[in-house]
């Protein structure tokens, strides 16, 4: 599959668009910061580290977080109808309606700290009332969950007889996740999705990109037992199988990925172009992260990673992206959860980076 | 060295003051609560978890944590003379100062998150202007760092050659602690410490109490190379010889522990009493809560561990005491900045139990 030939191709972000962000003089300065704080060194572990990540991302020794906005991707899976998830397909527009009513765990955690949500419906095999989105001129705010409208299909096709959507269908996707990223406000992306089929999708993103045995990247999803887990694994083998020429990023997100995930890949190219901080939630997220990863590789010098998800194939797929997350709770329900659970922690290192006494302004005596 | 003999004993708490709460009823009740909400069975992981501990600890199936109070406890300690820290002990005092001009780690998390922070002079070796203390009835707020006097002595006796503290000495503490406690509002203690050289307090109490060697639990402390951790640990062996008879609880606590780790034992105990929310943070926090809970085992039902520290030692602590800890961030700076880096955990545990909805609620289909 090559996209040069389609004519919907939009202008997808590449290496060249996301540069390499290293500055030694501010790296220095932000180590500098971080050293002379009252407290002996290193001993603000992995919140230090965070501090210089978040102070390298957003280019300056003193960064503030602003804004947040957590995006909660979703669409439905064609892959779904062979049994490879706990539950039915409807729980995704089903849970769309809770995320907006307010009461699924990312809307409980984003009002806790004060991030605004946006769901976006990606391809979910419903009928939304398209009155509910609000002027696109809206700036969302903490509070009053929003829904934006891009569906490409009511669900992929099943990717384990042929490629789960069209070139046409993965540009478009990725496409509205570059143009809806650039209409947010903010410097700070946290990546949230929904989909009943996701797990499958990022399991055969993970192995077809990472070269990984599906078995060893395939879990539970959503609660199968053992059996279903087999079960699951033999249609994903299926999957890799049917779309065996699918190899290159692009090729391989149009064949195995999801409308969600596809969007997400357009939104954390344009989050990485703008520098702006992404908060990668677990396993489907890292998915789509792993993807804009191959297509613009310092990508991941935006990224921090919220949580080690309790989905069996994370922590592979943690290693295939290098980082090392904040987290490591067990959870395994998407949605964006864990990164708003990690949220705080970046504030945190933001605050203590910036108003945080020095040895020097505390009068504090140094080492001996 | 016993404590029957001393006219100034005061009435600590034993087992028979801290009952067990288990309560298979509400345990019951908060396992369904949570199973009902629209997430996999078990997908909010260590989440979930949190949520039924703080449900059992407060004794209701819909917990609410309200003004939560971190105290720092302060103490200087002979044994530092010995060269056990990398700091001077003056670092106590002026720690204190930065504690109250909001510059120290522990002052920015604790603005953050809306936590009372109060600090403890228990014996630090300086003179604080006693005038500095607000009236005994001002409830402690949020951005409003206060000082309470609790002096013992102005730092401990040096336990490498002989008790730390006398038995008086010791319940004076521990009383003092029982009586801040009582005056704290709120339903959640966060716990915080500072004092030059009290991770070899907490290294003796460690060994002593759970059979441990010392070089097992020694560590960097505030910064030891591997000579100094070598010379630590020969300074600890001393001190366990110069007091071998000290192996109760009590006894062991007033030989080789610290006024700031007495004064917090008899905190843990009141507040586990009044059935409070203990977080605990790292190495120093949990050796107090070791010796609380060998007094009255039941401590542990009221407590929470904020995160595993980069303290060697403190995992081999976390294990004596049985306990999970929330973060694992490398963390080794004390002050409660662990606890209040975990707070927003706790907060995010009863909201979801409060706030998020159930499949029936939401309708969302269940598991097929």
């Amino acid at each position: 599959m090559t996209l040069t030939d389609n004519s919907l191709m939009p202008a997808i972000p590449e290496i060249a668009d996301v540069p390499d962000i290293t500055d030694p003089a501010l790296a220095a300065a932000l180590q500098q910061r971080i050293d002379r704080k009252t407290a002996p060194l290193g001993a603000l572990g992995q919140v230090g580290d965070l501090a210089r990540r978040l102070g390298a991302i957003l280019g300056t020794a003193a960064p503030q977080l602003v804004q947040p906005q957590l995006v909660v991707f979703a669409a439905d899976h064609g892959i779904a109808a062979r049994g490879v998830s706990a539950y039915p397909s409807d729980v995704t527009w089903q849970m769309v309606h809770n995320f907006l009513a307010g009461g699924a765990a990312v809307s409980v955690l984003a009002r806790q700290h004060g991030i605004a949500l946006t769901v976006v419906d990606c391809g979910v095999r419903h009928d939304f009332d398209a009155r509910a989105e609000p002027a696109p001129a809206l700036v969302p705010s903490a509070g009053a969950p929003r829904l934006l409208h891009r569906k490409i299909a009511p669900g992929t096709q099943d990717s384990s007889a042929g490629p789960a959507m069209t070139a046409a269908q993965c540009t478009q996707a990725l496409n509205n996740g570059i143009q809806l990223l650039k209409a947010l406000p903010g410097n700070a992306l946290l990546l949230g999705e929904m989909g009943i089929g996701n797990t499958s999708a990022a399991s055969l993103l993970t192995a077809r990109l990472g070269g990984v045995d599906v078995a060893e990247v395939t879990g539970a999803g959503t609660g199968l037992d053992a059996a279903g887990i087999a079960r699951k694994t033999a249609v994903l083998r299926q999957a890799l199988a049917a779309n065996a020429g699918a190899a290159e990023p692009l090729a391989a997100l149009a064949a195995l990925g999801g409308f969600e995930i596809a969007t997400m890949v357009g939104a954390v190219l344009q989050a990485a172009i703008e520098r702006r901080v992404v908060l990668v939630d677990g396993f489907i997220a890292s998915a789509a992260v792993l993807v804009a990863a191959r297509l613009a590789p310092h990508v991941l010098q935006r990224c921090v990673l919220a949580h080690r998800s309790g989905e069996r194939g994370h922590a592979r797929l943690l290693t295939l992206l290098q980082a090392e997350p904040l987290l490591d709770l067990g959870l395994r329900l998407g949605e964006g959860s864990g990164a708003a659970l990690a949220w705080p922690l970046l504030v945190s290192a933001c605050a203590i980076l910036n108003e945080m006494a020095s040895f020097e302004s505390a009068e504090v005596s140094d080492k001996q």
